[in-house]
């Protein structure tokens, strides 16, 4: 079974990524505007529609996500971003990994995970996200 | 093992579309500048970094490619356009399939796919295709 993988190199410290991925505020920048809930391990954090687990956090280094509530093709899916510090970047390594199948909505998830991992490097690098609803759009009617 | 899955969908009739994918000139307008060859079914299609045999072309529904020369993860791999006229828009699943490995290039490559994708969407909707060397970078040095 695929799984949707992505890379970005981001020009800022891995401290200030790993804040982006680990805080609502920082979520709330470049991936969904009205992002709420505990972001800390173990908490649950809500986007309003999904909620995530936070299943690990390694300071400047992971993020993993359980997804427990959503779309019926995302619940069970683990979502992971693992930072890599490379001389002035920091990669982002991002999989969304244990779909059930891979439906057309995953190809359509694929694509969106390429623009808010855009939008992440945007709001690093320039202070420019796009969070939904103000994301880069794929398809009449996205 | 993973593929890599992506979908856009397209404000333009899918005769558009199979032309943008299955002609020389069409294909240089969104993912590589000096791309050269024969884009007919049978035919290999030089991009410069890699060669790719056009293993099927279905008018306005499939582009199968199939990839004979270029970096060393990508020889033998499969790449599918597939075509699904929907309303005012034509849908494009994009598949790059049998990697051997899922290396952190795939991951790369993964991103860049969602990247040349809306260069396709960009050009057939505005002509504001962005090919390499024109496209959206997405990490230092890229």
């Amino acid at each position: 079974m695929p799984d949707i993988l992505h890379r970005v190199g981001i020009k800022s410290a891995p401290k200030k990524v790993f804040e982006a991925l680990s805080t609502i505020d920082g979520l709330s920048h470049w991936w969904i505007v009205d992002t709420k809930g505990n972001a800390k391990q173990g908490g649950i954090i809500h986007f309003g529609f999904a909620d995530m687990r936070v299943v690990e956090l390694k300071p400047n280094k992971l993020v993993k996500w359980k997804c427990v509530r959503g779309p019926k093709e995302w619940v069970g899916t683990d979502l992971t971003f693992q930072l890599k510090a490379k001389k002035d970047q920091t990669f982002v390594l991002f999989t969304h990994a244990n779909w059930k199948k891979p439906v057309e909505f995953m190809y359509h998830c694929s694509t969106k995970w390429a623009i808010f991992l855009l939008s992440l490097k945007d709001w690093l690098e320039r202070e420019e996200g796009r969070p939904s609803p103000y994301d880069v759009k794929i398809h009449v009617g996205d």
